[in-house]
């Protein structure tokens, strides 16, 4: 999960999502909109008797705010709440497992303030069914076929991989950049991800309210879009005075094409 | 506004209310469910530039937990937030204003908890229109006339109050209890009132979870609005267990008829 404002687990449910599966918590910044329902959410994976470990990667002020409120409404948690300070400044890897690795984005916004880049790991290609009953292909040998090793029969013919086997799609790259002013500082690390969420809390016409708050207009979105070569845009983060968002989106499309509007309660394929 | 969950402020919002004229908060107990959207709702009002004193009416150790929040997120609130400590062990009057008094209602829960009674201070009588322009009484004198006083016309004619005015209506008087096991000593406090809020955790079927976690079933709710001879009886706070609350309702109704179900977003008239 990527930030955690007030709410968060209310519309988890919401969406039948199984609030349980979630292992991983990455907070951008230490404002109430992105953290303030993490006490909720945790103390309600308590009365759920999760046992696994909960991990949160935030800034190390997050554990200071966090910790005297579970010492106080959460003592006896089954399970433990692992913090794993990130530094916002610093474009580095923080997590990595056997599928993923994600890494910080440096930000500009009035506070410290990363985004961060999913990048799956490159995968198996996939074997070819038929040709498993057709060489008659013993199951232990099927994993090193995946990973590109030749298949040789009892016979001694060797069949070679590429007859065999389909490669795996590519691996996709998600990159997720809230909140922030226009920065392209950004562009090299997110250049040609397959899909960019970033916040466009503002129109053109609001330039200086964007500028003061450090946050960034839809056009600057799509720039940033645009130079970054990445392959769709999902823009958020809307201020409040903008009842519908037709004209932010009309405003990013004018600039880059492949936008759509982040709306809540919704699910994006990449 | 009495207690503040996760969410609270997003509820107003969905609900048109004008989160600026809340002036005052009653707290009944710092678990979570009750409490956790303080935070939020706070923060929210700096934004919008709120300027008058907000009032917290709760347990101590509450301040000891939000302060800090307070302090990180909201340092340079335009307002300022007032704490009021209760006593949940005591019966005792801790709010007053023109129109409203406010009593602690000691409960029987897991941690120190108590209920809010509110009782409206009785209003002046109506006026009848009709009698000001048959007997030409001088604005300035309308006051006084509400509160009782007869009306000497200028040839010294003494006209009787009952003759001038009709009665208001008798003041209200509501009472708010959740959470709680079932205790009768509650009834000398809430004899009579127009409304009563008890929670209705479980049905009967779970009698001993409810006396495990100390909460009530819809029959003690019921028996409680029996014996206190209440006018109405709203039950909430119901188990995520209930899918439907048509079993808890007709529960509650065996006992007390004039039994609703307290639902999310909904306005009761007392």
């Amino acid at each position: 999960m990527i930030d955690c404002g007030e709410g968060t687990q209310i519309r988890m449910r919401q969406m039948g999502m199984k609030i349980t599966r979630l292992g991983h918590i990455f907070i951008s910044h230490l404002h109430g909109d992105h953290c303030f329902g993490l006490i909720g959410l945790i103390s309600s994976f308590g009365m759920l008797n999760r046992t696994a470990d909960l991990h949160i990667h935030a800034q190390a002020d997050l554990e200071k705010i966090l910790k005297p409120q579970l010492m106080y409404f959460s003592q006896d948690l089954p399970f433990d709440v692992i913090f794993h300070y990130i530094n916002p400044r610093k474009h580095e890897l923080i997590f990595e497992d056997r599928t993923i690795q994600v890494f910080t984005i440096p930000l500009k916004h009035r506070v410290p303030c990363c985004g961060f880049l999913f990048e799956e790991k490159p995968r198996d290609n996939h074997i070819i069914r038929e040709m498993i009953d057709f060489y008659k292909i013993p199951t232990w040998r099927i994993p090193k076929i995946k990973q590109g090793e030749d298949f040789i029969t009892e016979e001694g013919d060797v069949i070679p991989n590429k007859q065999l086997t389909t490669p795996a799609g590519k691996p996709k790259r998600f990159a997720y950049c809230s909140d922030t002013a226009y920065s392209e500082k950004i562009i090299p690390i997110i250049e040609g991800v397959d899909c960019l969420y970033h916040e466009a809390t503002f129109m053109e016409e609001e330039m200086n309210r964007s500028n003061q708050t450090e946050h960034s207009t839809a056009r600057q979105a799509a720039e940033i879009a645009r130079k970054a070569n990445v392959k769709n845009l999902i823009i958020g983060h809307y201020s409040a005075r903008y009842i519908n968002q037709n004209g932010i989106l009309e405003e990013a499309k004018a600039v880059f094409e492949n936008t759509v509007l982040g709306e809540d309660l919704t699910v994006y394929e990449i």
